[in-house]
């Protein structure tokens, strides 16, 4: 049962009951991605204005049983948002359905659109003195309907859990182009299966997510930023069971970064304030978020304190202000860029249990020390056992010398996370980057139930084909 | 496609290859529920002592098309436990499968078995300093896997969420006898669809719940305890504004109490210390967790000087030892014996947007008021927008009198729950109760892929049959 390609005739006829401007051949920027692995096939790209387009558009696709991937901010790092060539599916782009539809900041709920872009969903929440508290690298171009389908992660999760944490409700059109209406403003609601948590994190194979209602949170009436220099992972865990036995939940970001970050960072991007005279080999940085009243420069100091006195950590920078706590989370922010500039031979995005976190570098640095020389750039959400461990060419060499090696490397690493009962893919999804990882790693019950669930739900088998699941 | 019996052939050719005491004919304790509206038909129970013993059963009603019905602790309120007469399925009691397996209080996880006690898991979790937040009246029965398998509510979903949000992984026996084993203890981990928040709140119509990794908390190092005389729903919510403003996500509990419920626990219960003289018409318990150093009667006395100024709050008793918040915390929790005591003609266990409670009582009440004369108790989860709204006979006239106006009452109050956004079914789940309010106010797409997963991961219908979805 293959596809059929969105051609020229199938465009025409779908064009004819939709308004004048909602389908044009699909521009570069919706073929490439920000890894630059895949290129997508020349094809279609359909910008609807309403859910009903939308569901429209999907019930033409299934009836003429042409492919369908959903195109949210086109910020993902797994190719789950190109259409690959042989099927050439339509591109179906939600950035024409942007608005917040409403707000609720005494309920703490916002109902907003699939194509808004994270940053204004944040900025909407906090001119009604609340906080949305997803936030990533990407948040000025990724949008909440690509966010939620991939289920998001970043660098809150710690406090506010992943992005399927901060859904109250789902509007979704269905494969066949029915739509779910389940856009609840409720903290609990046992009626049924839970759809949306089925939706979110099944990267668009399931259905088109059109609208959600959002949890928002309190805004911290303060924040209190620092970075601090570790021992190493061992010592940045004890500092961070340290952090939340003073200060409970509202130690609201602890990230791990190496200094091949900072060296990164120097090489490709020296405009940026360096806050060390020569990087530590650990430091973590660590954001709290309180309560009226608090004083969070005083937290930190007794945090500080108390761990240096514990011999946990050796040197550390409180900012002093907005500006320099900014300067920090700039260093933090600009590390996928640098990565970039320097040019990966592999990437990995895995996490472990929090007991693993150590062992996994200890392992995962001597194996792949036995498979030549390399500059490896961990960093990443250590409170959440979420790493991104990404290996370089050495000065000199590049990428490219290390193209037949790149395929080892990932089964390596991906091996011991596999063994250390860890996930090889935290937060950035599966995509068309690790459906083969999947079919090696997962649980082949748990992978029955997946298959029986998308021939159940999308039995043309239209939507986002050839993302997560193989195709038979 | 109707199912087989579990008739004595079937289970004498089960036991043959199972431990001697698995099988046996089933007590009457297997056959009764909570509230006595169902009784359970003759059949047999299996107690199994191990998943793999699980999945051999399973396997087996698979093959024969026998139906089967999942026991935890028989505490669930809507006859999902119950096995129907017509059927006549097999139970499956995880009563024997009570191991805490593993317990990582440096990483905030435990991996607990289906059978586990409520309470002997928080006990667990004391033990290593560490908070198993769900909690609710019947936590001294109730078990794990029932507890997940409805999704369970509670006093404290208000801080820490529903049961499903202390879920970090599940073991769970398919329908077809395999084993999914999910049982990590990641907090980001996006390979594939999230089977685990299907199979939670699925209320065993797809898989049996086995073992379950349990996301574990700090334990507050102080708790504070209030009773608090309000003016009505709209002032207790502006209460709870005041109180996450002061205090942030401290507030773990926010529980309205009406009038009605003080008279109830009088009269049933009167050995009971009540707090108040004359209790006020509506009132509010509320509990704060707080880190080291904190106050909490202090910030109680804050938060009532506060409200008071504004006009929200009339009067109140904050506790001043454990002893009196733990009798504060005993009128709420004998509630609903001090309600069976006096015999419901309908219960409600219903959620509303929060900023539509008022509203619904206003209506509810209204509405009940020209249908004949009843005593309302209204109580629950406020800070959830999550109330029991159960309507009694007057003083003189028993449950009986009023046997044919139960359905119509149910249907107004669930009427008027729909036309405001809101759930006919908060924390209890649909279980036998509600399978027909779940056709008439679900939304249709999500019931059709509610079918459509069901008949994919059960395609011979042995789960549960007549729970949640009905039957064909």
């Amino acid at each position: 049962m293959s596809l059929t390609p969105a051609d020229a005739a199938f465009v025409e006829t779908l064009a004819a009951g939709l308004p004048a401007d909602t389908l044009r051949p699909a521009e570069p920027r919706y073929l490439e991605e920000p890894r630059g692995r895949w290129t997508g096939a020349e094809t279609w790209v359909a910008l609807p204005r309403s859910t009903e387009e939308v569901a429209r558009i999907v019930h033409a696709c299934a009836k003429a049983r042409v492919g369908l991937v959903p195109f949210g901010g086109g910020t993902g790092l797994v190719g789950g948002q190109i259409a690959p060539a042989p099927a050439r599916p339509l591109l179906l782009s939600l950035e024409r359905m942007t608005a917040i539809r409403e707000m609720h900041p005494m309920e703490n709920a916002a109902i907003v659109e699939a194509g808004a872009i994270l940053a204004d969903v944040q900025q909407a929440a906090a001119e009604v003195d609340r906080l949305f508290p997803l936030s990533l690298a990407s948040e000025g171009s990724a949008r909440i309907g690509g966010l939620l389908a991939t289920n998001a992660g970043g660098v809150n999760t710690l406090r506010y859990g992943n992005a399927r944490a901060l859904v109250l409700g789902l509007e979704v059109v269905l494969p066949d182009g029915q739509v779910w209406h389940g856009l609840k403003r409720l903290r609990k609601d046992n009626t049924g299966y839970d759809l949306r948590h089925l939706m979110i994190g099944a990267e668009g194979t399931l259905g088109v997510i059109t609208a959600a209602s959002l949890a928002l949170h309190p805004r911290p009436a303060t924040t209190g930023t620092a970075l601090l220099q570790v021992a190493g992972p061992d010592a940045a865990l004890a500092l961070l069971a340290e952090a939340r036995a003073q200060l409970g939940d509202t130690v609201s970001a602890f990230e791990l970064m190496h200094r091949t970050g900072f060296d990164f960072l120097a090489e490709v991007l020296p405009e940026l304030r360096q806050p060390w005279d020569a990087p530590p080999e650990w430091s973590v940085l660590i954001e709290l978020g309180l309560g009226h009243g608090a004083d969070p420069q005083a937290a930190l100091e007794t945090l500080f304190a108390t761990a240096h006195a514990a011999g946990l950590v050796s040197d550390g920078l409180i900012a002093q202000s907005q500006a320099q706590a900014q300067d920090f989370w700039s260093l933090r922010e600009h590390l996928p860029i640098a990565n970039r500039g320097i040019g990966a031979v592999s990437s990995h995005d895995i996490s472990v249990p929090l007991g693993a976190v150590s062992e996994f570098i200890t392992r995962a640095d001597a194996a792949l020390a036995e498979m030549g020389r390399w500059r490896i750039n961990c960093f990443g959400h250590l409170g959440d056992g979420n790493l991104h461990y990404n290996v370089f060419p050495i000065p000199g060499e590049s990428r490219a010398d290390h193209a037949d090696t790149r395929d080892a490397i990932k089964r390596c690493v991906h091996d011991i996370v596999h063994a250390l009962g860890g996930s090889v893919s935290a937060e950035h999804g599966v995509g068309r980057l690790k459906v083969e990882d999947l079919e090696r790693y997962g649980d082949p019950a748990k992978l029955a139930a997946m298959r029986a669930i998308k021939a159940a739900l999308d039995p043309r088998g239209i939507m986002n084909p050839g993302a997560v699941l193989a195709t038979g």
